[in-house]
């Protein structure tokens, strides 16, 4: 189950620990795109990464042979919120673990349900001490506070685990604003206290990723960039962001956090984006990337591709017969035809959100190779700036 | 795309140059179980066979490469009615036929659309000229006649085709499945006739599969296969089973039918059925076999095993981390628990439904090719008893 753990098993996963290695291979010198590796239990993480969206312990119509072999991400991400409800911790401690539960021996990240609990739950209370919300499944009322939602990151066991934040929604009044960004320090501090006490559960070490937040507020992303850099953590996350605000200003947000967050460290901003946003954000120093847009999209027809995108469903798809991406990079790109797929999207058959999904992860994790290849061979932004202009399309 | 075509090319598609071969290897001494080869132009097709219904030229949830390798059957049924109205012929035609336009290189054999336009479409007339009837999408009227099911099934270019015929209802009165059967007997003729004047399409031949009807009365059965042998096809088929009677009244009525068809042609019973079916009617001489059980129970969490089925959704299952199926004859067996199956039936993910439909098809597929292996060792009879007892249980 575990690959090369060996070396990590017996330590306790406190944050001096520093289970998770990073090492910076290469810094772009036109921009301060960065190529790294880091190391966890599971295996390398090749940066700049995009991390799959696995909600509900799969990624949804992917079989892990599929994302192990075909679209090849080093590390997946998996919602607390969702595995907290169904299965729930009970089932995960039982299977030993979301790893072991999913049957996915790469790397897993957990975020910290507070996201869902804002966006999908109903009537959500935001105090002090917690959240309380009620379920979308079933209305059953729950509290997610610093201390339980780190004992829950323990029990799903996944190698990278995220802090309990209040993610801000976008416009934001600046008072709103500074009172979220001071709570969600405090609560950082519970969560870190907590941790020390509660250890890992499964023979492999956590890594644990604190999160700026401040809106869009210059002053406000500097003081938190400031403490959560402060806290000397394994990694640090950048939440908050691709919330509806305007690309630029997700772009000097994420800059403006990037120059303050330590260099050593890897930098994953939460939520983002869209290809062009994430070849973007590379550019500015940020690592790790996760969004459902990949998934999400695929399951709606619209596929990404390096010249635009595609809206499979289109009539003019129904007689080209061509491969669905002359690139190839996974079977379905030349197993499959255009106008196949625009059947299955129009007959309403699940094989085409099957192949849309595998096609557009496919694409993001060539993205982030290609990227990390430039970087090392010195011409990222050429490259770079290219790319966004030619995906800057619809087909 | 074509495998081995190359000695067809040049056949002129009539019933005289018998492009299918059909050679019979064994015949078990205890039963009228038979194992045998047949060949067309996509290959071998080993039977006793089972063929994974792909009702609109996709197997549900399976992506190509899957039924390829991992569930490997040497054929599959695409649906008349459903391609005819989704993607059309037009479509079709462009793609260069079925196996192209999915991307499938193996045999496929297609139904005469008979049986949806009775089961599916609304206000459906049946009258001596063929069937008016109206989509079950978009309620636009259609016409089917038997030279227009022939022609449609040249366009869609499957490697069998297959008569169009009325499918009764169980029951059905004396007079009426007698009509009925005479109905269908003057449409075999006409779809003879109609035939000879249409070539096929694209490069390889067609074989053309007559149907036996007369409900659950003997004489009428036994008119019928008369009728029907009489034609010298290269195949036979078996229809109006597995419509609500009793096993052993259908049991009955292949066996007689199975007794006057030519032993030399290869015996079809059309939309048959549980494992067990399979099994009983294998004994009785049947060679070919298509059902949308082990795909359609499979989106509805039900598995077969050899032990009997499993309703994965039921909660014993929810902390048996144990494989899905220990016998691991496809990937998901060994893969997946049945926790996690059950997990994502709960969760109404979709992976579950691809997994179950895997297991399911690969279940199958491993139970006719063992049941041919017994066959040729010649312990095809004491295998088969305890077979049939073993899978009558819920587990």
């Amino acid at each position: 189950m575990l690959r090369g753990h060996a070396n990590w098993v017996g330590y306790i996963c406190g944050l001096k620990d520093m289970p998770l290695k990073f090492t910076l291979i290469q810094k772009d010198s036109h921009s301060k795109a960065r190529a790294g590796t880091m190391t966890t239990a599971h295996g390398d993480i090749q940066t700049p990464i995009f991390m799959p969206v696995g909600t509900q312990a799969t990624v949804k119509g992917v079989h892990q042979r599929e994302l192990r072999d075909d679209i090849r991400p080093d590390v997946i991400l998996g919602n607390t919120y969702h595995l907290y409800l169904r299965p729930g911790t009970g089932i995960m401690e039982g299977a030993g673990g979301l790893h072991k539960f999913m049957g996915w021996e790469g790397n897993i990240l957990t975020d910290s349900g507070g996201y869902q609990v804002y966006s999908l739950s109903e009537n959500r209370k935001i105090k002090e001490e917690g959240v309380k919300f009620k379920s979308h499944i079933d209305g059953s009322l729950h509290i997610f506070t610093p201390e339980k939602v780190m004992e829950i990151q323990r029990t799903i066991g996944a190698d990278i685990i995220m802090a309990f934040d209040e993610c801000t929604p976008y416009p934001c009044d600046y008072q709103y604003a500074k009172r979220s960004m001071h709570m969600t320090h405090r609560w950082l501090d519970r969560c870190l206290e907590h941790l020390e006490k509660v250890p890992y559960k499964y023979g492999h070490p956590q890594s644990f990723f604190p999160i700026v937040q401040g809106s869009t507020y210059k002053d406000l992303r500097r003081e938190s960039a400031q403490y959560i850099a402060s806290v000397g953590a394994e990694g640090n996350a950048i939440g908050g962001l691709s919330v509806g605000e305007p690309a630029e200003e997700m772009y000097e947000m994420a800059e403006l956090v990037c120059d303050i967050l330590p260099e050593d460290r890897p930098r994953y901003l939460m939520g983002v984006g869209t290809p062009i946003n994430i070849l973007e954000n590379i550019a500015l120093g940020v690592d790790m990337f996760d969004c459902v847009m990949p998934t999400r999209n695929a399951r709606n027809g619209m596929l990404f591709t390096a010249h635009g995108t595609i809206n499979i469903k289109n009539k003019k798809w129904e007689n080209d017969f061509s491969p669905l991406d002359e690139m190839g990079i996974t079977f379905v790109d030349t197993e499959y035809s255009k106008a196949y797929l625009r059947h299955l999207f129009v007959a309403n058959e699940y094989l085409g959100k099957q192949i849309a999904t595998i096609h557009n992860l496919g694409f993001y994790l060539w993205l982030v190779r290609s990227a990390r290849e430039r970087i090392l061979a010195g011409d990222f932004m050429p490259w770079k700036n290219t790319m966004v202009k030619q995906m800057d399309n619809r087909r």
